[in-house]
């Protein structure tokens, strides 16, 4: 777990309140602010992913991070690193992938979401391997910005988009197949939950916890349910996926754990009326997971052993 | 010259206004954003820079490109790629430089701004060689924010900062040589221009052009020249540097074409009264270098073919 040891280093020696969430909240600034990268080899293999459908996801995932902070994406920096080989239709693909996803086009969106996201900056370099970084900013005017830690015993938690359908896609392209074409789209190129983050973001009046799939349902679940101190209870029969998912044998662990979905799942006050409850928040420590008749509990260490963690 | 024209295939896909300066100024949301990266092997060699100096170079590189626009600067996320052999006390140490930068402790300071920049952010994970990329935002309220478009005809040129140290640096490093010390710490922990940056932006009225000199003060002259389309007449006697540089042969080339020393040079009215004025802004194009007695004209194209390209 070098991953996790690496950001208790951060955290100490910067000591600082910001490090946790997907986003940052700048209170002062009025802003949300998020950084994530994709690395060849590491996020990704070049020859499973065309340049277009690159620049879109570098650009999506870092949309997810803004949506899970109840903030309106606008603006996107981008530091793009790129083997000498590298042609101008690369970047030319890369940079109209990237423009697409800033253009989420969910619909209906609440009043002012339809407008573009911005790519407004960023440099170019060159490196052995492809690595793109990008920085999202989000505007939380007017918005209840959430956190990892503010989930509380009553609440419900609720949960938007399909889970399970990035990590089937993987698992196909992984080995050379090209259907269920869905799947391998819903990895390549997944939609970010605008629309729930910008509703949560708008209409809850109180504190509550949200946060993207990214790593997993389960891993979403069990980090707000650690750092807010709260058991969640899920029923798995009730987590929206694809049916065509339980084809595979593995579809279960594929929902759970298979991660790059980028639905949201929150923790809400039982009056907000948006995505799909999947259980509640108790007295307690961790999840409690109903699944095929049992109930079975997660702590933290149970869910850290069982995800991928890019420095094992 | 592939970088240029990577970023013209950019601007070309994205026909953004923002895309240009050294910041993009967000007026909306009242900030300032600048993404930069450092990749091993191509910006620096692991064995000539301590983990300590790679964090607060990265830093203090996206900090002055903060200063460069007259903002303020306040936050930085950071995006830091590592080999898997890589062990704790780098990171670390990568951090305990990062946090330094934060605190640049120039004096004396315009009132509040002394405060530290904060890290609020960002990522890690695994990559073959190291990769950092920083982004750093900057407040804009109640500051006039640069652009390099903004040069007009008789305003003068200003420099601050000293001009030189960070190549003579890299030589002596390059080279093995561990003294003059003072020219090798202006290459690994250069200092930004906080103080005049922040003077700029604070005390200018009317619009105005700054850039910082990291690719060079030619190439930070040659920019602001030719999109601004005025003449910069320059005295090179006038260039603030060490006067120790001018033992090494190639001095000159240094001043001029170094690049990292992360001064700044402004075009600006007459009336503003800070830097070290090195020139005037003319009718014309491109620039016009006063020196050893004879006027040498450099034109864009000139100036392009002298500068090191990551992408050559």
């Amino acid at each position: 777990m070098k991953e996790k040891e690496f950001i208790n280093i951060i955290k100490n020696v910067l000591q600082s309140d910001y490090i946790g969430d997907d986003c940052a909240y700048l209170k002062d600034l009025g802003i949300v602010v998020s950084q994530d990268s994709l690395v060849e080899d590491v996020h990704f293999k070049k020859n499973l992913i065309s340049p277009f459908q690159l620049g879109y996801k570098s650009v999506m995932v870092n949309i997810s991070d803004i949506c899970a902070s109840g903030a309106k994406p606008k603006y996107l920096t981008i530091s793009l690193s790129l083997p000498n080989d590298i042609n101008s239709d690369f970047v030319k693909e890369f940079y109209e992938g990237a423009k697409k996803a800033c253009n989420p086009h969910p619909s209906p969106l609440p009043k002012g979401e339809g407008e573009n996201i911005k790519i407004v900056g960023g440099d170019i370099t060159s490196a052995d391997k492809i690595y793109v970084s990008v920085c999202a900013i989000g505007d939380a005017k007017g918005r209840n910005i959430s956190s990892r830690k503010n989930a509380k015993e009553g609440y419900k938690v609720v949960a938007s988009g399909l889970h399970g359908s990035s990590g089937a896609g993987l698992k196909l392209l992984l080995e050379g197949k090209t259907e269920p074409q869905k799947f391998i789209k819903a990895h390549l190129e997944p939609q970010a939950q605008v629309e729930f983050g910008s509703k949560a973001g708008l209409n809850i009046k109180t504190t509550y916890a949200m946060m993207d799939t990214s790593d997993g349902l389960m891993d979403a679940l069990s980090t707000i349910a650690n750092e807010s101190g709260v058991l969640l209870e899920i029923d798995f029969d009730k987590i929206p996926h694809d049916k065509d998912l339980e084809q595979f044998n593995t579809w279960q662990d594929m929902i759970l754990f298979g991660g790059e979905d980028y639905g949201l799942v929150a923790v809400v006050p039982q009056e907000f009326d948006a995505g799909t409850q999947i259980g509640v928040a108790k007295k307690g420590l961790g999840v409690d997971l109903n699944i095929d008749g049992k109930t079975i509990h997660f702590s933290k260490q149970d869910v850290e052993d069982k995800i991928f963690n890019h420095f094992n």
